[in-house]
């Protein structure tokens, strides 16, 4: 329990990592590192500062991770069209190796021999946050109190804060919420409380960035993206920095009833749990991107990247962004978006993203050959008889042989 | 061209197949036996009958395939969550192995030699009846007239109509359009006119089956689909056979809002098209399996359909049902379906299909596990550190090495 | 520690697992039931119940498990095609499934809440036990004794013996090796001892159940395989048990100089490590059902058969025979093996398999079509230039817009 | 038939294509530009100049594409350990991109626009000609004979000869032989004559770059590969440039009786067909570059790799080599071969190519971890347990719910 000399902690402020301080330096005898980032939670990162101080901390890291999180996270994932189990957009899952790899850098520079969380035993994130780690700095030790100590009620939490002179204060800045939260740019979720019955719909109030449908405006609202090598670099044609369209998106998204998300999905650990999101601006993304793949990206090059995209998404759920197999797939995917560029057209409107139009100077749609007006030669509808028969001949001598009829 | 005995020709009862009559009969010197499927679209089939009588039509087939189509097709279909390139439901794509099968049968019963169809050279369907006719009559003559003939303008259509007698009445009974159209149980579809530019937005007036979701219920309805081994046997807990579900739910989608695609598609004969879709009901059957699989389904087995997802939507997109590979996949997608049993609750609102609850005896949701509450020792905390430590193993061995910071 | 009451335990009748007999009885003060399976490894184990009984077991299960171990473990692998990394034919990993369903099997009749195995915590057979175990009775107690005591040194365990009487004879029935081995009737492995360094060569004496290629006769062997629905029937036109089948491929497979193979490979629990492998008959039965599917299976089966097995073999690699996902897979790949019929000709000579020859009934090679004589019209060869037409349609229309020439 | 004006043929020097020379200036009443390759066939090139000279050609091209050709395209392949069918190492396709390319870029270069090619109307090297020509010169006109003229048999072609003053001789120069050859460095097929028929073993005296394992010298040849980036750069440990290394292992595979292979292969264009093909040097370079692999690279890339393959396979197969697909697949594998460095030691004999050894600096092969002796604390045996929990977790909630006991 005793050779950790400084450990370096991913630090919200709020009251369990408070008491996480608290916990290392009696546990360990260790110097505590906070570090707390802004990803675009929604919450000041700053008073994060002087409550660090209050618990005696020294080096205490603050940092605007924004731009880095969205363009070297979650724009490559989006490039991919990634959905994890057909609905979740991993908005918690993509956090989690900036954060690990932030972890690791202040560790070396700190000259700390370990870092620790506030992720429980029984999530996925404490298997994002430790892989990444240890993929970056192998020898690290990791320390997660969650899978430790035996402060595994509130009352207990609150207790330990009064033995150990922790202001409670710390809570009530945040608003009590029934639910267990995450939040960045990409979205909120919210899990535990009522949800832990599937059958048991989500309650409005619950819901943060988004109004709901209803709520929603009776007009529509009309928007313009433009992407260069799959990612979006202006809205209405005006140009815009990545974590920039991404806050923009959840705004107008979330004013018109778009991203919310109720799922029941499987954790890498090995359990299903009910979880419940709120991602706007990667709804609409997700659905733009597609739009501007459709016409510009080749029809094999789409259907393999349709193919990757499952283990892709898995990958990245189950906290293997730094392995060498997600470089692969990142390689592959990368390639393919060169001439990802042009404009796509939606309409939001309560709750739908609606694609109404796309345009690409790159775009591979060919009206002269697909018309259903007489198209001058482009196409020669005789050929397709050849590329049916050729196809079909496998079919035919298995036919022949009685195969094919059952 | 003249070793053709008899046809069997896939007969909508439309202008353009009624002149695909004359012109086999005309061309081939052969006998023409039609064949009328009602399929659910929307039409009555039986004015087939005396339309092809008037064509001197002796052999006529008119034949009610709603419930074959939905039980035998589109179920096993949606068993697989299958959606090609991310958005596109099948509707045309999986009613053509049926089409080809019955024309084969029909051919085997009157001893044709020959089936015909009005898909043109440029389109995927053509591909779709012909390698379902290969594959279950291999030495089958097809006609494909859209290939052969010169009658490429819709004025060469009319003379011809009125060189041969052919009452131009037929076209009037169909509402005329400037679309192509095409309509079955699960979808209808929209090619051509001014969708033929991709930068320009549906126009209301085109879509037929849905109202827009400006112009559904401001009250949302709430709807519980039952589902046994994957399929829906029941709504609000009423038993329903399977073209009846389809029914229903298209009706009740429509009149909310739901089930309008606009795409760009990359069809099989090697050029992008532009669709425009309403697949109401498909839309909430797809939402409703993936909820019931999401508490029945077993996670590897359900990242394993993910990944083989893509390859099945896009043998049947191509029209390879009949093949061996489609059947591999098939039985490894029934096999996963024993246990998926249960209840799926959903909230139509204004082109939203939301789940809000879903309930199985089967359900692998296990509260007791993944709660946030204590959970009296069904899960040791204390795994997950044996769980990280061993899957990070190869990535600090690698880490070691220097591989992994780039 | 003590709330195991009957355990039953995969006893060898060798040195480890009887000390293992012994340390459960003292650290669980519990019975103990051993299960000794004739797998095919040559050697007898019969002995193993005077063993057992010396060490005081009342119930003594000893079976012959070998028909059933080729006939439903190693044969629907083969039908697979199943290598694992490109050249492991999973000798091991095979057997583990059947001694973990006897171990559940046994514990079901005989009242026993827990079993044991003698694999070492580093190792795969430990997950494949306890993955088998626990998906057959999920809440059996599985004790590892290597995971739990010090006994992790020759010497203590020596000590123990002496300590507990435990007859060390046991050992000496057993020729010394410096090599940990496995073996059943697929397979024997050698792992450890010099072979921990990858660059040094096996020492010819290692090998127990093949000559070297150089020791081979001279004269080539040649043998007729007799395939049903993909699985070896007949031999040399002679029906043959599928154990015997592979009793004798293993003989003479092993007097061709055939079956051996010196790899590093992946370890489930994430560490690479150097085996050597005999498996003469195995080496055999992929080349002929290769041979016997190139003629009977259709293309497209297999070549989805080869996309999906490298995930098929690292599931039974890994110890998830039992699992939903294994038999999907299984699904698929039995589907295609209907028409995997007919003989295949083989010539054996030191250490070379070569294929001479099939033949089947349900051949789909259709020399008619094949030949560079005249094909008398059964094929057209117009028909190529349509499908490369279409095929390169989309290349077209990419290269126009400048994308392929980099 | 007229509007062709010049055309660039691939011109081997034999009677078909000076065949082809007339015939195409005689139908198309063109200017013919002819292009002969040496791709390492064995055969002098340099004699194909004055024969198109006789002919009358007057742009000729004789080229020695022997590096490009092993460097860029075979080499690039190996990467991936790519095998077409379990079996075939791809000889054929391989070499049909590169002269796709360098007949483009000759008729970028000569203002043709047309090219043509020797290939029958049956087989895969049509396609690869033409998609590859295709992708590279989006409106190349390409020109068949096979599938255009009427000489579709030998004595046809002499009657032409005949007529049209063309010296058989050229035929002289080619040891007749009852088989379709073809032949590059990378390996020589035979296809034809008595191999129609599947059970008949193929004759000694048809095999041409290699003994017969029987022949093989009965001492073994030990050899040192030396890689770096997943390429042989070494043998030996003499530098050695790409097209000599694939030389120098054909001529020491050939002499033991290294690389035949007799196989049934699938077509792309539906049919089956027999080949025999000799590639002593690749099946060398396959077999080391899995071993360097073994201890060099990352168990997930591999698997990943092993997975990606069979696709890219058929890609290279069906000539699609030039698709952006296939340059995705082409970038992931890429990225994983940075670490694959170092050197594997072969043992050949007499058909054999067998792992003695390999190691690397770059080697992922931990003896400290693996090793059966006392690890010193590198390995954890107790961090297995909680592996195993969570991995079985799935399987133990769907287990008790009676799910896995069928």
């Amino acid at each position: 329990m005793s050779d950790v000399k400084k450990v370096v902690l991913a630090y919200s402020g709020g009251l369990d990592t408070s008491v996480i301080v608290k916990w290392l330096k009696e546990t360990y005898d260790c110097e505590v590192v906070t570090f707390t980032a802004d990803l675009g939670q929604g919450e000041e990162v700053e008073p994060a500062r002087a409550k660090a101080q209050a618990l005696g901390v020294k080096e205490i890291y603050i940092e605007d991770l924004r731009e880095t999180f969205v363009r070297d996270y979650v724009f490559p994932m989006f490039r991919a069209n990634t959905i994890y189990e057909g609905e979740y957009l991993l908005g918690t899952s993509i956090a989690r190796p900036l954060i690990a790899r932030r972890l690791i850098e202040i560790a070396n520079e700190t000259g700390a021999d370990a870092i620790s969380h506030g992720a429980t035993g029984k999530g996925n994130d404490q298997v994002r946050f430790e892989l990444g780690a240890y993929a970056l700095k192998p020898n690290v030790k990791v320390i997660a109190p969650w899978r430790e100590w035996d402060l595994n009620s509130r009352e207990k939490l609150m207790n330990y804060c009064e033995e150990h002179d922790i202001p409670v204060d710390f809570a009530k800045n945040k608003k009590k919420s029934p639910y267990s939260m995450d939040a960045n740019l990409l979205h909120i979720s919210y899990e535990g409380g009522v949800l832990e019955d599937p059958w048991t719909e989500a309650e409005e109030e619950m819901w943060r960035w988004s109004v709901s449908p209803e709520a929603a405006p009776d007009q529509a609202t009309y928007i313009d993206l433009t992407f260069e090598h799959g990612d979006i670099v202006a809205i209405d044609g005006k140009a815009t920095k990545p974590h920039d369209v991404l806050s923009y998106l959840n705004k107008v998204g979330g004013e018109n009833g778009i991203g919310r998300l109720d799922i029941v999905e499987n954790r890498y650990v090995g359990m299903k749990s009910r979880g419940c999101y709120e991602t706007p601006g990667g709804t609409i993304m997700l659905r733009a991107h597609r739009a501007i793949e459709s016409i510009t990206l080749d029809r094999e090059s789409a259907h393999l990247k349709d193919e990757l995209m499952p283990k892709y998404a898995e990958l990245i759920y189950n906290g293997y962004w730094w392995s060498p197999e997600r470089k692969m797939l990142q390689a592959a995917i990368d390639q393919s978006q060169g001439s990802v560029n042009g404009v796509v057209r939606l309409k939001l409107y309560k709750g739908n993203v609606i694609v109404v139009g796309r345009e690409s100077e790159d775009s591979l749609f060919d009206a002269s050959i697909a018309t259903f007006e007489d198209d001058a030669g482009a196409y020669d509808q005789k050929d397709a008889e050849g590329f049916i028969k050729l196809n079909a001949l496998r079919l035919r001598i298995a036919a022949k042989k009685g195969r094919l009829d059952d």
